[in-house]
């Protein structure tokens, strides 16, 4: 199969997917539910983030969680012990969520009883950003030791994502990290994008982090 | 487009670039040139164990590399320092290398000077784990940060490596990496494959994998 067919093939598989994202999107804001798109490296903290943040949102919000892996139900169970409605997705070898995937999921969820979603997509900073799945907000975790530098190398991550988390922040005095230089390269990509150190572990940043959703969720129920 | 027949054109580029692989790969022995196929997940520590070892086979090895990118050159300009033969390689906004690739580069780099050649693969450990390269050898690098569970949920990037550093061991006591966990889930998927704690930093461990990468390229060599 020659490169071209295979570049066509994806175009038409990319706008397919679009379509399907748009309508996604236009359900969960007849809904009122809060779809979030969490991305990372494999080892970010996605989970560990995810768990700290959903007992920051209860009882106040109804949380259901989405949990895609390629395998495995391991962040699933550790989901499950904060109350949390969780299901998990297996993508079947893929590496990313899409928009149909993502529908799915949600029916099997189901919409009712809940305010906020997150679907944590596969580990992966290259191909779930090429994937709109109908989120309201895009958000992207960085770990401190994955370093500074991966804004030069997966610049589509930090340029289509609308909130940038900054996780492991307290092992910060362990690696060789650049907060201003991190902060200099994801301006020239996505000049708008609050950036937020955090410590999923700890709780450090989580103030910010909790008080940026909550009003991303209020102004999301609010538009009609 | 339908999902059976996303799999379908999936399926034809794997058979695909495994026949090519096959013929990068019988090329190779001919010319007597090891190709390791260097995958992690970003920020694991690629580069940087990639520097010391080189400086390690030299002068005794000739080493070249090819660094693939989605974007950016930063990776070799670092590597251009040891003095190795290096070339960039962008993937166009592909989350991984495939075979085709692999052989524009190894055309581009020249077989006749070289005894070993790098190919650092896109930061991913999802998409570069299905697709052979005509690689000697596939090396996997799991950094201490990202957690003892990965190979629960990447389990073929596991499977199909042939060697796996466990890199920022100097790191472990700030990170809850259980050693013996990871091993009893790599031994589940891959029972013979040597796994090997370094710093490539510091360079602890690097007397073990020199050594094995050194019996590896020796048993290429003479291999007829």
């Amino acid at each position: 199969m020659s490169a071209i067919a295979v570049k066509e093939v994806k175009e038409r598989v990319i706008a397919d997917n679009d379509a399907v994202a748009e309508s996604v999107r236009n359900k969960l804001k007849d809904k009122k539910v809060f779809l979030v798109n969490l991305m990372a490296s494999p080892g970010a903290g996605k989970t560990t983030t995810l768990v700290r943040t959903i007992e920051a949102l209860q009882p106040e919000y109804k949380v259901g969680v989405m949990e895609a892996d390629v395998d495995s139900k391991v962040d699933a169970e550790t989901i499950q012990k904060t109350g949390a409605k969780v299901i998990q997705l297996h993508t079947g070898g893929s590496c990313h969520m899409d928009a149909d995937m993502t529908e799915r999921g949600l029916e099997s969820l189901g919409y009712d009883d809940l305010d906020v979603v997150f679907l944590e997509n596969v580990g992966n900073l290259v191909c779930p950003a090429e994937f709109d799945v109908g989120a309201a907000k895009k958000v992207m975790i960085l770990s401190v030791p994955e370093g500074h530098d991966k804004p030069l190398k997966y610049p589509l991550m930090f340029t289509v994502s609308e909130c940038l988390l900054i996780n492991k922040i307290d092992t910060a005095p362990v690696f060789d990290f650049d907060m201003d230089l991190l902060k200099s390269y994801v301006e020239k990509l996505n000049p708008d994008m609050p950036i937020i150190p955090v410590s999923s572990l700890k709780g450090d940043g989580f103030e910010q982090w909790i008080s940026w959703l909550k009003n991303e969720i209020e102004a999301w129920k609010e538009n009609d």
